[in-house]
């Protein structure tokens, strides 16, 4: 692919940036909230919306993949072999908006104010889709995509993505790709044009340490058995020692150290304790002895209570020992660590740990692994390469501390890895009143892709 | 008081048994249930019939005496300077009776069965009022009390004694006694009638751990901050050892050490462990190394989680970390060890032992304290003498782990020691349906009472 191909492609970007925007706020008008039945209709015209752009846009074969719940949006062009192929995913619905009185601007009623585009999906995800797919049409306009391009856009991510991972396991045939890469995430800070390479996984434990039959009275039987609100306190301290570690055994047996060069880039992205630490309004930080926040947060894995409860816990007081006591535990992993044996790790230090007089009982949850994309990979460096190339920076190379189920899927039925190049921005409003979409990175994250697949295209050429 | 006094006294109660069980199935055919606004009229009913009975027994002063809720009862026969006065307590409300479908019989038509009485308040507490009260009529039909007897009986023991303290503060000098005498406990099995010589104190705490400002993402902070629930589970679990003992400073300086003498009462007590543990349903029993079960729980202070919370604990999963943690703190006190001290040292403990990264605030309650009898007090030594006269076996020394409030208002408002000496059994289902009062322990306990008046008396002739 001759270099002409993308200066073309950037061109026409660039002279269709007003319709584009026009075209979005069409897009961002259909109130597609799929958590709320009464928007279903929207949601499918939304769908519908989409799949006609599709087709607008060169891909004749867009189509609806109807589900139990909202349809899937998928279209491709046609396949060189020769070629990479790319699988882009995407949603199409949006959270509710309430409370609707934070809102300045009807969130459904596009409103640009000072080159920020005001409206519900904006940023999450429909911005980021329409992005997505300009890319591609200019691609087209210009005669062919330079790598075969797969686009599956969902309408339940904002509801747990209900029937997904279902759908990719039917139809993994026709999703065959090498690479999936997702904008639905924010770029590390403004100015700061990010390349997400990794994601933790997640392991949930609900624990129930059981006392007497019933609560006693704490009066008559108080000294005479182990509380088990007290087993519990005792356990949940157990797993963790003074310095932040987890205090499990094996818990870290599979966990890679951080390379010299993924702590260099690390180290290079902004970060300042302080305001991090106002920000969360806590007295100090606290993590992994030996470890930055950042490392702590995207590259190593934690061990937290979500919830836990036992006893009396109205107003006033009852003086009792109460019956059971209960516990939400959640793991993050990071790549590599396998969630049944980190389950099988925490439920056995819990059982070896648990103090006389009471027992436990463990329900461990479904487990989803962590993923990363490998630094050296094609698709990084081809994206690093269209940052640099759009945005006159260097890329970061990013981590995210939480998971992205659709990833996992991506990994574990498809074997591909995903790559996440989000150009929305941290505070840009994400389920909350006034979401909005810089214009700039609007305009700019359309361009930086279609520069990816001119680079991603390159190596095959 | 020659003994003659007290033959005629028991022959006099012997003789009327069958008119006493009719008399106090009148005052149990009232309901007079202070937690219900509907039984109100039934509760004022109860008080009047009480007084009326205390004028007929020969107290012809029994008034009652308003307070802003339900009525006190009082009445004093003469006081003779040269006799000891014994301050009677005891409440004529009753608990409510739901579930009613799980009552034999009418919870409100007192049934005679294999010589039990069934009715809600026969053992709690009316029908131990009434032992109470023909005990002292018995004395007045022969002459005279050998004490000087004070009736004091409410009518909101059930619903927490809200207007009690304030009355007695307002009638210090009308209440003046000695000694204060209540029969609203049981002894501590059938056969062994008890003296009931201590009762544990109570002090309270609630403590908040505070992390961040609300709960925050775990994926996206988790690793980063403190969780507060591991701060208070650490927290909590730092305030025992793993013998049970409590390990907060200066917790135990003021208790005192049960004397060899108590240690021998104690164990001479029907206890089997595998019994008790198998009752509340726990693996094991559990407490402070080197103490019997009775020990820990009826003179040894306990420190007790008796609600604790934090985070999501609903059905599902959220992965936060929690912003707050919650716990709700008693101590039972034994004698001698002062409320504000121990609230004093365990919350220095928590303070002292607080993990980085987040705040905490504690939350004191009220405390009351312990109390003792002494073993070589006169009352003490006159209960042994009657039950021994009575139930031809020794005396049982027992303390109860619980408090009752009233104990500590005549402790610290009048000054005086209390006599727990109660004779209902402890599986009579106080409170429960089916309540019901062993008539043996009703003639013996009215018998037993009307003898400690004489070797109460005994002494000052």
């Amino acid at each position: 692919m001759p270099d002409g191909g993308l200066d073309q492609v950037l061109s026409y970007l660039k002279t269709h940036r007003d319709q584009h925007v026009s075209e979005v706020s069409d897009f961002l008008r259909i109130p597609s909230v799929s958590a709320l039945s009464s928007h279903k209709g929207d949601v499918a015209r939304a769908a519908e919306w989409l799949k006609n752009r599709l087709v607008a846009a060169g891909f004749q074969d867009a189509r609806l993949d109807s589900t139990p719940g909202n349809p899937v949006v998928v279209a491709s062009g046609p396949q060189r072999p020769d070629r990479p192929t790319v699988l882009v995913y995407g949603h199409y619905d949006v959270q509710p908006v309430d409370p609707l009185s934070s809102w300045r601007h009807d969130p459904f009623d596009p409103t640009v104010e000072d080159n920020i585009l005001y409206a519900r999906g904006a940023s999450d995800d429909k911005g980021q889709v329409f992005m997505q797919l300009i890319a591609a049409e200019a691609w087209q306009k210009a005669g062919s995509l330079p790598v075969n391009v797969k686009f599956l856009f969902e309408g339940e991510e904002e509801i747990g993505s209900v029937h997904l991972s279902q759908y990719i396991r039917e139809h993994q045939t026709d999703l065959t790709a090498d690479l999936a890469v997702i904008s639905d995430t924010p770029m590390y800070a403004d100015g700061y044009p990010s390349i997400s390479y990794g994601l933790r996984g997640l392991v949930s434990l609900e624990i129930t340490v059981h006392g007497p039959f019933q609560d006693l009275h704490s009066g008559v039987y108080g000294g005479a058995v182990m509380n088990p609100a007290h087993a519990l306190a005792r356990l949940i301290a157990s797993l963790h020692d003074e310095d932040g570690r987890v205090r499990v055994a094996h818990f870290y047996d599979d966990v890679e150290p951080l390379s010299d060069e993924e702590r260099a880039a690390l180290a290079r992205l902004p970060f300042d304790p302080a305001v991090y630490r106002d920000d969360v309004q806590v007295p100090a930080l606290f993590g992994e002895t030996g470890y930055s926040t950042l490392e702590r947060i995207w590259a190593r894995p934690t061990l937290e209570v979500n919830g836990m409860w036992s006893g009396f816990t109205g107003e006033g007081q009852k003086t009792i020992i109460p019956s059971t006591a209960h516990a939400k535990i959640t793991c993050r992993l990071v790549p590599h660590q396998r969630p049944e044996q980190i389950i099988e790790a925490v439920s056995e230090h819990l059982r070896q740990h648990l103090p006389p007089g009471v027992r436990l009982t463990i329900s461990p949850g479904e487990g989803a692994p962590g993923s990363i994309t490998p630094l050296n990979h094609p698709a990084v460096k081809a994206a690093e390469r269209a940052i640099e190339a759009i945005y006159h920076t260097p890329a970061s190379y990013i981590r995210m501390g939480g998971s992205i189920p659709v990833v996992v899927d991506f990994q574990e039925t498809l074997g591909i890895p995903t790559l996440l190049l989000g150009f929305a921005l941290p505070n840009e409003n994400f389920h909350a009143p006034n979401e909005h979409f810089h214009l700039d990175n609007f305009y700019r994250g359309a361009e930086t892709v279609a520069a990816l697949w001119a680079y991603l295209g390159d190596r095959h050429e």
